[in-house]
């Protein structure tokens, strides 16, 4: 594996300099997602290579964030890079109308590795559009409207993918017409169904569904969407056997199974795709992005099964952007994927995720008072932090932050560390090729700064 | 100006034999926008530079469309490609929550250019989300639902987007509960309001887009969001007059105007953006993609006045994505900017359609029974085509095609031009740096296409 074991923090004045003025210019000019723009005080970055981030300062970080659990392949692959550089200076953009190369071949390695007939690929600019795309080919399909998704779950900022989001993000978007009904997902530690196993749980939450499409009308429901694992909402992985109740119900009423992997698709659960660690069960539709070029160009997609195909082979398919298939973004793509196997990296994310992340973080979890359970799989883990381990109150609340969680951040910062954090969660979640060492050392300064929760408790 | 004249047919077999297993992998893995998959005979194209493509023959054509009257800079623009493998080489993307200096400078260069203080800019990924977050600005600014826009025009392919564009793509997807209401906008070749003059159509327009108000309820109305020249629509020059009576109506109600510049802004119309050519017309948002970067990377967004942008100062935007503000992108647009700047190529485009684009055009519309009328500014020209002149009906019709519009594009083709079609128009709509030349060469080659329409009456 192409690996930067412990490249030396060298940031010049010049870079420090051009960072000192990006930041007053962020400040004027740009506007920026989810936030109150007045009270930001975002982090500069310098300079990102493999596993770390330089700030404004010049300090270096170790990304335990993967920005936004994105760059599965770390920063800067030298030959993804090389491939941007190489297809720059050939071809940078085309129509989708128009044939393309770098298209073709993306498109062919995707089929290849989607469960099982999943052979056409429609390209979009990010994990938004692949849901709303995803979306719509299900509504036409079956000629019905309703989508089924979780509470706790996230699918993407515009307005049909926020109103599916399952997360306080949609509130302010949500004006009750987007045909989306929300059911409850299995998630032991939280369990909204009073389950004391995981098999409880998954039995728990599959009757759930079903008496909520009964309610609904099994009838009027196009599709039911669910992150394999769900990610930002919280890494909740979920029990065996739950994802084949999900697509023995889908196949029972002919509802349209999606299986959004924007975020745990592309290696990190330590699979291609996170739903292949539930045998047997082949979405109608796959929804990626983020991993599958590590988002060094904007790049997702929808994987879609024949028969949804078929219903737009005579029928015009109502949905387009001018940017599918952009040849920078699908060449991105196709190194990626090849560098992915050729080094063995998704592999690499499972074996990390059994001998160093999981016994890691069980081990954190014993130590730390302010740890109520850790959860993942592969490179994909989530801390939970609550003030009270018996009553299991958050240590902020569901959509909201709080002085204790800002506490833990800022100290992983000052320890050299950039988390992915959520509410009352901090996010274990590098990049899959991170060295064992490099591992081994975001594992430690995550247990040193988890002492700040435990204070404040 | 960078101009590439007359390069030689140079397609290698290598690229050739590409190609073709291209082509193969296209039809058995690609999913196409806006089109039924199984009928689909996509043009191969193998090479692009300056205002040429090169297709799967190694046939080379003048591009007259820009692929989706994007590449305003031409192919392969060597200071963009330039930028794009520096910039790649230092940082291919970094999470929107981090300050990026290639994020930085784009939003200082289009802040700089958009009319009045419109200096705060969201990115996104292209044109579609562009208008989803503007429109929910525009929404939670009012804390008003509806949005106004006009029948004949396109926003965009997402959900939202696709419901206030005014076009046949919009059926499939319109639920009845976007909460958007379309109105006709000026268009005196075709009025809507029995208008002899444009003055008469612009006062007719306007009086009636009061009127749609009235019935609507003016309370109720967040926004109203019009292409400053809608471009697949068919490029409807708006009568002078009617946009600074767009913005009266809208201060007059409290409604947020919306300037959509996706396809007409970055020089298109021979200003940076269109709605420049009505004095005085600042909008409250505008909403750009395409020519910001000419689409080398994917990349739009929205340019957001100081009193929209101050009402998300203490109060979180409820809106993102992953890629807002790539490096990629940005440092794209960075070089596009400063090039279309230093090259003059806006000036450039102004001068092209007053010298050539403008009275070419007007002698072709005088010379083919077959056209209905030529019209445009800058480097965006509509020809429509009809069956008769007197009673103007249109060569194909409305969101259809016809076997003589597709014997024209044929013909184009053959002749070596690549035109972009849309219904019963032919747009010419070249690169902004094309050459005189090669400028009058399309021209003639749509004369000489134009007669196979001729014939067909």
């Amino acid at each position: 594996m192409t690996t930067i074991d412990n490249p030396p923090a060298t940031v010049s004045d010049a870079e420090l300099e051009a960072g000192r003025r990006a930041y007053e210019l962020d400040r004027k000019h740009v506007f920026h997602s989810w936030s109150a723009q007045a009270t930001l005080k975002p982090m500069t970055v310098t300079k990102a290579e493999g596993s770390y981030v330089w700030d404004g300062e010049g300090t270096r970080l170790l990304d335990f964030s993967s920005q936004m659990v994105n760059t599965n392949i770390g920063h800067q692959h030298p030959k993804v890079v090389a491939a941007i550089v190489e297809q720059a200076q050939k071809l940078c953009t085309i129509a989708p109308s128009h044939v393309n190369d770098a298209r073709s071949e993306a498109a062919r390695l995707i089929a290849e590795r989607t469960p099982g007939e999943l052979n056409k690929v429609f390209f979009t600019n990010g994990g938004a559009e692949a849901v709303e795309n995803a979306v719509r080919m299900a509504r036409l399909h079956t000629g019905r409207r309703k989508v089924l998704s979780r509470y706790r779950s996230y699918h993407g900022g515009t307005d049909t993918a926020v109103n599916i989001t399952g997360d306080p993000r949609r509130w302010a978007n949500d004006y009750g017409d987007a045909g989306v009904v929300h059911f409850f997902g299995p998630f032991l530690y939280r369990s909204r169904f009073y389950a004391q196993t995981q098999e409880q749980e998954c039995e728990r939450a599959l009757a759930h569904l079903n008496e909520v499409i009964a309610m609904e009308g099994p009838g009027q429901i196009a599709a039911i969407i669910l992150e394999s694992v769900p990610g930002t909402a919280g890494i909740m992985v979920p029990p065996p056997g739950y994802l084949q109740g999900v697509r023995e119900i889908c196949d029972r009423y002919g509802i349209m199974y999606i299986a959004d992997e924007v975020m745990a698709g592309f290696g990190r659960t330590g699979k291609w795709f996170a739903v292949e660690h539930s045998d047997g069960v082949i979405p109608d539709l796959i929804t990626f992005a983020k991993g599958v070029n590590s988002g060094y160009v904007p790049l997702g997609g929808v994987a879609i099964s024949p028969h949804i195909a078929a219903t737009f082979d005579n029928r015009p398919y109502p949905g387009g952007l001018t940017y599918s298939g952009h040849p920078l973004a699908t060449a991105a793509a196709v190194a990626t994927i090849n560098t992915m196997a050729e080094e063995g990296i998704v592999e690499n994310a499972a074996r990390l995720g059994t001998e160093i992340m999981g016994p890691g973080l069980a081990e954190i979890a014993q130590r730390h008072p302010s740890v109520g359970e850790v959860r993942g799989v592969g490179m994909f883990w989530a801390i939970e932090l609550v003030k009270d381990q018996a009553t299991r109150e958050p240590l902020a609340p569901y959509g909201g932050t709080s002085d204790a969680m800002n506490a833990v951040i800022g100290e992983c910062k000052k320890l050299g560390l950039l988390p992915f954090a959520n509410y009352n969660r901090i996010h274990a979640v590098p990049p899959l090729n991170i060295t064992d060492e490099q591992a081994r050392e975001g594992l430690a300064i995550l247990d040193q700064a988890l002492e700040v929760a435990d204070r404040s408790l």
